[in-house]
């Protein structure tokens, strides 16, 4: 087993399926470790602390985005969702992979707090497949179907400051998923990640 | 098909079972381009310039070296053989990658010449093993399988300063050639070596 593992940040536009090929990917590799978020939102019956998730104040979880300590977080419905940086920590340290799924934009935050997290944009095969597909929902206007269609070449083109690009091609969601789990694993193999295997021979 | 096609280059000291491994590869992924390299020996009965070698004078192979239009090259029986650049941009230019088994301390010099190559460091699982093996040939005297060893272990500390680690366990030659065959095949979802996908919606 490898002595640490790696963080994957999967993010891409609204119509990329991104929801859809991380969950295929998650019962690929059931190995994966999950974090519990940090949530400022109360916790409803039966949910447990340090299970269901972290629940704190929203000063804590500002205090926690101010130093750093937040991977990358979301609001929702006036309260805050975030990864801690300690529980990506924990599970890579047990030498366990984790995945984001994360929100375009944040993955550059990712990468500035966690250096050896692996970047994925998933993206889809062409501009009119990704039309096709925002149409194919049927329920939003002409206005939000183009403001979607710009803010998805916008974050497009964000594309090349990830590591890797996964093509979602039209009902390639297992295939999406099986690049990633590629990705991940020879990742694995990158001389910065075998350091441990490598020192095995120099510290003679 | 991708446009561009990756240049591999794969390495490791003596007993890492580099040309066992690339053997298997080649087999496993016929699809691999091949290049013809140049040399400074003369033709033999049959050999035909431009499909067996490129068959070149010593003062043209020098001049290629100093220009930098040889990416790797060695000496042997005193001649020259190397891989031209331009057999490596003709092939990967057609899309196909190409691997080039060549020795640890040319890998650096080949990243400088061809930026987007991908170096791949073959070890052996430990010194012990390596040393196992280098006895097993049970034909060198001591003195030169401590050479070996020695110089075995300076090489293995180039690792890190190649992109990928892959580890030859006891009996593992197709795992390495199926590890190899995973970092070729997730290195074309490189963001950079997608820029023609990103194109297709930011030009528009």
């Amino acid at each position: 087993m490898k002595s640490k593992g790696t963080l994957i940040v999967i993010s891409g536009p609204s119509g990329s399926g991104k929801g859809t090929v991380v969950k295929a990917l998650k019962e690929m590799m059931p190995e994966l470790g999950l974090s519990v978020s940090a949530t400022t939102r109360a916790p409803r019956e039966g949910e447990i602390d340090g299970v269901d998730y972290f629940y704190v104040t929203r000063d804590d979880f500002e205090e926690m985005i101010e130093d750093g300590d937040i991977l990358e977080y979301t609001t929702y419905c006036g309260n805050y969702y975030g990864t801690p940086r300690k529980e990506a920590e924990r599970i890579t340290g047990e030498g366990r992979d984790l995945i984001l799924e994360i929100e375009v934009d944040g993955a550059g935050q990712v990468k500035k707090k966690f250096a050896d997290a692996v970047t994925v944009m998933l993206i889809p095969p062409s501009l009119s497949a990704l039309e096709a597909r925002l149409r194919g929902r049927g329920t939003e206007s002409e206005e939000v179907i183009q403001k979607r269609l710009a803010r998805a070449v916008e974050e497009i083109k964000l594309a090349s400051t990830y590591d890797y690009v996964v093509v979602n091609e039209d009902g390639g969601v297992e295939d999406c998923a099986r690049q990633i789990r590629r990705i991940i694993r020879s990742e694995c193999n990158r001389s910065f990640r075998m350091s441990d295997v490598i020192e095995n021979f120099t510290n003679n």
